[in-house]
């Protein structure tokens, strides 16, 4: 008996930033899985700033989403039907078609998690999930960082830059400094977070707010931003610097190139690196991450903070939110079901 | 007996573009050589365009020169005078007082050089030199060359891109392109030393030029010249391409900060790495690149052209051909002296 599902649907590509226009939420039903396959009900799913990426046509290191088709995304859910032994009925699962009420899919498209006694399941999609690994690859490996180094990360208060921070403190970062955009953000980093120093890109040009708050520069930057941000961290860095390059949330929706950074010669006398990564690359890291992370969490050394939204119709307002707004604090979620006990 | 000798003088820092105005030339006289000290008349000394940020007052990597005083810059010259047992009169060496007829230095500041069979020491400034190892350390090392890739050298036909190109030749490119300044100069690349494409950076945007010499897209970028060509290469880029930056002569007479790569965004989704890099740093890679290079050069497989100007008297003009008119094909050297018999 085919399952009842809501969906959210691209039927528009944005030009410049994403409007509600762009999306249609449509009820339909999906069949009974077959042999092999599991139907996955919701309970929470992820909204990211790469999302933007797959909506437009342009070839980018995804694959565009499709006009008129339901749109992807990391999603926790639980089995409701199985005819796959392997992931019976009931399994609390990890899967990447999200932004519905139920998936049907092969087993073998989904990884089975275990519950977080007293914590939400939906930390699978940010802390202990891509975004986490996100900030442990671009950190640990590709900017190659290690203790007593001065550290700067943009976009410091959303689902990566958060857990960048506070994974450097905890691996004896000599300082760490990141950007937020706005002054509540900036509280939480420097109040709640352990960073050593924040502030608000609003409050001027970042390149001098950058030195006020690292006046002997830095070692690594990790770049969730771009733009201004990453001319403001070259001309910071110190002999040898290295900047992971995660994300340009500043350029997504731009319909002109941005200007670019004015003081790249500077990277030859002073040995930096820029390098930009994507998780997909860093898998063989999840062992080390999973054997830390969690453990972090438990014992409250890492804050993993949540904006949550409620119900799938929110879903578009939450990621136009996360996008357009910086309207999260922590990881953006949608929350479609509770946890069950 | 103090000995006499001209040298060239830094007299005032050059705004922009230098000018011959900047330098002045001296009779004066060095004393004779004190205990464990050597005389070393200069054979040959070179012109680099790093020299041109030793004359700025800015921090740079080298430390600047100071105002009256005589320059430096590497140099192949033979002793005629010792208070040194390890390095007797006659002996060619290697050393770092150039831009003079004469240096009496310490016996531990010169490197005993071998003569080259059919060949001129000045190569010891060359291709056996600095602009030699920084070919090798920035192709291998630095942009992690490796056989099949292709690899776009900017500047290539000067004193370092003209070997870049040839060892990525020599070590397997699929495919290598270079830019330079002048028609005879691409015939150069394309004619004489391999290269399977070459333009020049005057005919057009350098994007569109590179996108035809290299159509499908570029894994390796040796960067002599940044601003447009950085910018070109990035947009070529295949996934995982790496940048070696060694140089950007196209800034450094600026007096404004040039306009910067409008596309590095592109950066993240082709995971690509831009690194600056001096040669200092890669001394370790001296042993490797002694063991090849000399032997490509014995059998013909590597083409060491020189640009040779006659005379000290011709130093400044030699300098400020290369650095503002591109006037050099392959190494610009100065020669005082031939090379003993």
């Amino acid at each position: 008996m085919p399952i009842p599902t809501r969906e959210w649907q691209l039927v528009r590509r944005p030009q410049g930033e994403p409007v509600p226009e762009d999306f249609r939420l449509v009820d339909t039903e999906r069949p009974d899985p077959g042999p092999g396959e599991v139907a996955v009900r919701t309970i929470a799913l992820s909204v990211d700033p790469y999302m933007r990426g797959r909506m437009s046509a342009a070839r980018s290191y995804a694959p565009s989403w499709e006009l008129d088709a339901t749109m992807e995304g990391a999603t926790v859910g639980q089995v409701v039907a199985s005819r796959s032994p392997d992931v019976p009925e009931g399994t609390l699962v990890l899967h990447g078609l999200g932004w519905r009420d139920v998936a049907v899919l092969p087993a073998t498209s989904v990884r089975p998690v275990e519950p977080l006694p007293g914590l939400p399941l939906s930390l699978y999609l940010g802390v202990l999930g891509m975004p986490g690994l996100t900030a442990w690859a671009g950190l640990f490996r590709v900017a190659s960082f290690t203790a007593g180094e001065t550290v700067f990360v943009s976009g410091a208060a959303g689902a990566v830059g958060s857990l960048v921070g506070q994974f450097a403190r905890l691996r004896g970062a000599a300082r760490v400094v990141g950007s937020a955009g706005t002054p509540e953000k900036v509280r939480w980093l420097t109040g709640d977070l352990g960073f050593d120093a924040a502030f608000d890109y609003h409050d001027g040009p970042v390149r001098e707010l950058l030195a006020a708050a690292a006046p002997e520069g830095i070692d690594v930057f990790f770049d969730n931003v771009g733009g201004e941000h990453l001319e403001a961290a070259v001309s910071a860095f110190r002999e040898h610097g290295r900047a992971a390059l995660c994300g340009a949330i500043s350029a997504y929706n731009a319909t002109e190139p941005p200007p670019g950074p004015r003081n790249l010669t500077q990277l030859v006398g002073k040995r930096v690196r820029l390098e930009g990564f994507l998780v997909g690359d860093h898998a063989d890291l999840r062992p080390d991450f999973l054997a830390t992370v969690p453990g972090w969490l438990r014992e409250g050394s890492v804050q993993a903070r949540e904006t949550v939204h409620d119900g799938l119709d929110s879903a578009v307002d939450a990621f136009l939110d996360m996008l357009l707004r910086g309207g999260n604090t922590g990881k953006a979620v949608v929350r479609l079901a509770p946890d069950p006990d």
